[in-house]
């Protein structure tokens, strides 16, 4: 499911490693791991695995938004936002995560725990999804699991029932 | 978008038509006819376009569920849950639905408006998706409806926050 991008521009990113360290990118290198079924990338380091989240701006920009989007891409998308649902998680509650999107890369993604919404965020132009760098991945991911937590605070019973 | 099936017995169908008269049919037919963007089905009663609806149970029974979903069965499976969706906007709340399937035809399909999920339902074998007649259309239809309707009221705060 993963390119495998022989960068050596990945080391260096390498003094992320504070990043590295965010509860939520632990969670999704945790997600990635789970999906190596046949062990194939257990040799790689967590940065390379992460380097798939990492697109700089003027690559994401030469991405065309014509045609379906990169299955990759897709994947990755939904990665990242069961990754937020799963942070969520921490708690006794359930998340799931819902996504639609069509095939000129407009949809919507939902985050629930019974009847209660977490987040519902519309997704466009998905095909040039990334971060410009690792530290913003986990800043962008982080917020979200924490707005997510503030609705379950807000509607405790709702979350529950 | 639609099969244009010659089907003769079609029209003994037609004694269905206290199905016709529902709320939720209504609405079902005016939303396949919306998307009639070049007037083809125009000349087509509502029983003919709503016989892409109901499948006998033993023609159901003969489609295969390996493979991908028939894309016709997609759009019929979005217009019916859009069509619940709908039904419950006479009251002033929108209501929008989100579906993911995956290729091999199980999803889930969820119906929120604003931080308030009405409707949370698990779809398998999307494949042979249909209704064996009009009547038990209209009558999941309204069900649906009315089970959502119950949960806006349940939590009146929620949907409209």
């Amino acid at each position: 499911m993963m390119t495998t991008r022989s960068n050596p521009a990945v080391i260096p990113a390498a003094s992320d490693d504070k990043s590295l360290e965010k509860p939520f990118i632990k969670c999704l290198v945790r997600l990635i791991r789970a999906e190596d079924t046949y062990g194939r990338w257990r040799g790689k380091c967590d940065v390379e695995l992460l380097d798939n989240f990492t697109v700089p701006e003027d690559q994401r920009r030469a991405i065309p938004i014509i045609g379906d989007p990169d299955p990759y891409v897709l994947w990755r998308l939904k990665t990242f936002y069961t990754a937020v649902g799963l942070g969520k998680e921490r708690s006794d509650l359930l998340v799931s995560r819902t996504m639609e999107i069509s095939q000129e890369g407009f949809g919507r993604v939902l985050l629930t725990t019974k009847r209660l919404v977490l987040l519902s965020k519309t997704l466009r132009d998905v095909h040039r999804f990334g971060f410009n760098n690792l530290r913003k991945c986990a800043k962008t991911g982080t917020q979200l699991v924490s707005d997510a937590v503030q609705v379950i605070e807000a509607y405790p019973d709702l979350a529950r029932s």
